[in-house]
């Protein structure tokens, strides 16, 4: 009854299954950076006039749902369902952008790898013939994250060169049935990878595991060589994470360093901007793919991508217990043709 | 092309897709109620040999996830995607419990509406042909849960008659194509509503509003009335909860009032057990499913079943921000036999 399953962990999808439309929001860095022109909206403060960074972390998904469906020229009542997520303790900056819409909603946490659990589950409910529109929708905020994750804002504490700057927004995709692509035509959903890693500050290092390891079991399950892709686009590794993967991805005799890049290494200029390693959040790769990317496949400069967002599993209850970090990827493969 | 969806917000399954198997593990409180008896492991202590709540509540499913395996008769590698979630920031718990398994890994979160939305999710992706077993585990812990949602419990303050009691513990189930049943033929994920509840001393009244707007839809997607099913069990709405979802469907002049029964007020004798309105908590669902609702289906004493967990989507994020309680409810049919 499998006949979509591919190999040992993958799923091909053969109906055609289109990425219709995309929203973004980010907050002031981001519109400082060299993807600056590619956002819909950029807000000029952290807080995006609300009264806290977690009141604007929520409003940024409300902001990002409305534009998606206005663009879309849809009413909430014909999306499907909502499958959302980010990292503000329970998914609470996601129930509370969708908690007005009216709209079936399914939570889901992936860490920052949140998004590619989306697309790779709205897919697989289109596909399967459940729906015919999920919209998919992550956010993260900087000033909520480091609090939650790093240290307070307020200590003004130098971060270290191997930390990540967390992406202050939200990226809304709309999925459907049929259309003119860009096409999700697989997914990789990945393992659990904790290499031991502890240190909340190197996450790049923590998820690279993960990375190559849902990496690895793609090509082999659809029998792939780097090169199909025109492109292998990582969440959040930085470019710590993004060194550490190409590394351990040769270790077995793979090369994916001519395809690789990192909506990471994408969104800031590391040297102009202080980001260090570069950025990360659940909204890194949703914003940097609805932004960016998405317009450069509907340009058609580039066909086909395998795209992974990465998490890091952790949590402040796990980092009180003492514990690593596990680390977990999705890989969506989008085409902007089917074969 | 989406011919398996049904109604405005449902799903249909036209596959045979069975619950197998199922485990359970509970903490002492549930093993001091009346459906003790139907448990597979029950805990004397709250901390199971670990040294910390948290790190109960994660051995609780390494516990039960080995456990299912076993009573299955299966190997980590025969399973093809675990889909699991709990109350522990970000779900914490999942996370480590399932961090060795070397199993491709969806967290998700719905609160205490997660084993559902697990359940769902499973259903829909071994239908639409993409795998062939899938493990469902959700867990809670009823020091964990207060500390993070009410009082620590060191304050020995006095719990609201209105109060519900987190079960400690951990639910898993194997879903699998084919089989012999119980089956599960439906689904109807819910929608998030929120009537500006704001007492966590109170999720019964939170939650009722989400559960009675799904069972609603759901019975007019389905084109059923309440009599079809042998059982209506909501998750966790309490005797609170309960007394409010019969009102509200009865405004709508749907009376569930013989069908209904809720896994909180099966779960614990409130009066002799002190829990006051009954059990809550992802687990306390999955458990009493696991444990007493799955026999009772293998044993033909009941045959179909709408079942309903309902989740309180809070965290301390969104209680520090003055915010109220959104709900949500889904609801997965469940029948002996199939048509």
């Amino acid at each position: 009854m499998s006949q979509n399953k591919i190999g040992a962990q993958s799923f091909i999808f053969r109906n055609p299954i289109s990425i219709t439309e995309t929203a973004c929001i980010v907050g002031p860095k981001e519109g400082e950076g060299p993807l600056a022109g590619y956002f819909d909206i950029v807000e000029k403060e952290w807080m995006a006039n609300e009264k806290t960074w977690e009141k604007a972390e929520s409003a940024y998904m409300k902001t990002c749902l409305d534009l998606l469906l206005s663009k879309a020229a849809l009413q909430p009542s014909d999306i499907d369902v909502i499958i959302a997520g980010d990292l503000l303790n329970q998914s609470t900056s996601s129930t509370f952008g969708a908690r007005d819409s009216n709209v079936p909603y399914l939570g889901i946490f992936g860490a920052c790898s949140t998004f590619g659990e989306g697309l790779g589950l709205s897919a697989t409910l289109i596909d399967g013939g459940f729906i015919e529109k999920a919209v998919t929708s992550v956010s993260s905020h900087y000033c909520t994250a480091e609090k939650t994750f790093r240290l307070p804002l307020e200590l003004g504490t130098q971060r270290a060169m191997t930390a990540s700057w967390t992406v202050s927004g939200n990226g809304s995709v709309l999925i459907t049935s049929g259309g003119n692509g860009p096409f999700i035509t697989g997914f990789t959903p990945g393992k659990i990878v904790d290499m031991g890693m502890k240190n909340p500050s190197n996450m790049g290092a923590a998820m690279a595991p993960a990375a190559a390891d849902t990496i690895l079991n793609h090509l082999s399950d659809f029998c792939r060589t780097p090169d199909y892709y025109d492109m292998i686009v990582t969440g959040d590794l930085g470019s710590v994470g993004s060194e550490l993967l190409i590394e351990l991805c040769k270790c077995k005799n793979v090369d994916i360093s001519k395809q690789h890049n990192d909506c990471g290494v994408l969104i800031f200029d590391a040297n102009k901007q202080d980001t260090h390693a570069g950025g990360s959040g659940c909204a890194c790769s949703a914003v940097t793919f609805s932004g960016y990317l998405y317009k450069q496949m509907k340009n058609r400069e580039i066909d086909r991508i395998l795209f992974v967002p990465t998490g890091a599993l952790m949590s402040t209850v796990s980092n009180q217990q003492g514990e690593s970090i596990p680390a977990v990827a999705h890989a969506v493969v989008i085409e902007s043709a089917r074969e």
